[in-house]
């Protein structure tokens, strides 16, 4: 289980894989389709496919002649368990100004 | 802004430098005092430790003759953001399960 978060966290560190999965988010699709608006090689591009894919973040399907991607975001889930943990901390300075508004109105 | 974010999620990625966020959840502490559960040198620790401090997730302060490290989580909010966007992902499921019920419930 931590390990494949450690392969999920590090899937989602590149920008470019981010942006994958924020396409796939809109619905499934032919690989060049995806490809085609990023500045980098085929090759290239594929090989961040391959660590989405290792992560369980896309699933590739054979339809044709070409590979259709979409998004498996379900590993995702685990990284916002993890993060929402600290959520209080970024939200500390907000609750203690409720808390300063909230004594402000018992005492008046 | 996107940089920070890639290198604040580096920085989660591995599960020392998660459990030394986790240790510092519960309050501020030493460097050595935080080191001594994990099975590595001080020297790899400290290599942890400045990968967190350069994502600015730990603050150094130097008190006395030790530094001590406290979590300063702010960063990990944009992480939360950018993974919220695929909660309907994962809550498909549970929505297309309510969805029948309530329609089973209009029926009856």
């Amino acid at each position: 289980m931590a390990k494949d978060l450690n392969q999920v966290i590090v899937a989602i560190a590149d920008p470019t894989r981010r942006a994958i999965v924020g396409r796939l988010a809109r619905g499934p699709a032919r690989i060049s389709d995806i490809a085609a608006p990023f500045p980098m090689s085929l090759t290239g591009f594929c090989k961040h496919v391959r660590v989405l894919e290792r992560a369980g973040l896309v699933r590739r399907t054979h339809r044709g002649r070409e590979n259709t991607l979409e998004l498996t975001a379900e590993p995702l889930r685990e990284v916002a368990r993890w993060v929402s943990q600290y959520e209080r901390f970024w939200n500390a300075r907000l609750d203690r100004l409720e808390e300063f508004f909230a004594a402000k109105k018992e005492k008046s």
